[in-house]
């Protein structure tokens, strides 16, 4: 009997769903990739929204006829169980538990997880392009408050990473942050610590493979 | 040498602040409370912002010269380091670790901490209204979408409480989104299993000491 491949859904663009790739990469997990295109309103459709995510967003993963959402726990469920079944890690060697767990490192994740991310999502800045504002001008304030908090967190506890010199949920959330404000036009030079840490990260492979542009629904600009 | 106690900056309606009073609550910790009216912009003065969360949000916890942020942290740093070290918790016997740990329930509190609470919290609200918008229904709306994929899940998961029997870290952010569903004017009609919980959570002790009527920074309406 073969076990079917984990199944994620995502968007390519989604920093949220690049969280998740990362972490699959590192610990070398294959799984099937579903694109749901958010610019066709994918993730509002009944297949979708009904049956996996009615958050209507991305990622959700699919394993084993059980469905996660909520990035930070579909993390912790592939180091807990799927890694954990692998029993090996090809950068972590026998500990099936790569990422660094401290509450430093959860705490710079989560300035991004909740204070950052949910408020310059796609979702939110279609709601205020609605209201007559600004899309672009929200979501680089928004990212630019919480990058000072970042900034100040990573000066105490960065290394060549966020939190030393291991791995941590906290870098697995940076980066995609980081994509996202290059995006929005974030001025980086304000955040030097953050900037040094990104590019540490970014220069590895695991998290080379997670970049949204060598996914599959990934566009040209 | 006598040990201080923890410091809790919070703001009596902050509903982030209401899911870390609960869990000292249930944990029976004594804490100093320090109020921060973030309707008086205290968040934003130097004193708070560059000492103590440059997120200027509450709540934080200061432990041992040490400060954390971000309420699911502090969660965890209650129950791992704080309990731990007293060593009886008053509901849960000789177990230190009181809040039931599942994958259903972290699913069940993300999509409050990410997905419901960031984008109606007080901040965004204030740009919300600046922009012409209606903050009373934007806040209805993001929590009424957020408690449709609640029900769903509470639906498969729950039992006295959101998962199963035991209280977990689910029901200590659903009840303070409650709180805010019925400020924001949401109908709980429609989400029948969320509020039979809710009623049962309410009911206990521990959350009816952390309920925001019964801090000392609290206003008569």
């Amino acid at each position: 009997m073969t076990q079917e491949l984990p199944k994620l859904y995502s968007y390519w663009r989604s920093s949220s769903s690049y969280r998740v790739r990362i972490v699959l990469a590192i610990h070398g997990i294959d799984y099937e990739y579903i694109p749901v295109n958010l610019l066709k309103s994918e993730q509002l459709e009944d297949s979708y929204a009904n049956s996996t995510n009615s958050m209507k967003q991305v990622p959700a993963l699919v394993d084993n006829g059980k469905t996660i959402t909520q990035s930070l726990v579909i993390i912790r469920y592939i180091e807990e169980v799927l890694a954990k079944k692998l029993n090996f890690s090809p950068i972590g060697g026998n500990r099936y538990n790569f990422l660094k767990k401290s509450f430093e490192a959860d705490e710079i994740a989560e300035v991004i997880n909740s204070g950052i991310q949910p408020v310059q999502n796609f979702a939110v800045l279609k709601q205020i392009a609605n209201l007559g504002g600004d899309k672009a001008e929200w979501g680089r304030n928004t990212i630019r408050n919480g990058f000072v908090q970042i900034e100040k967190l990573v000066k105490k506890s960065g290394g060549r990473f966020c939190v030393g010199n291991e791995i941590s949920v906290a870098d697995v959330c940076l980066v995609p942050q980081v994509y996202n404000a290059k995006r929005f036009g974030v001025d980086m030079s304000e955040f030097p610590v953050i900037a040094k840490i990104e590019k540490n990260l970014t220069d590895l492979d695991c998290f080379k493979k997670a970049h949204p542009d060598n996914m599959v629904d990934a566009v040209q600009a």
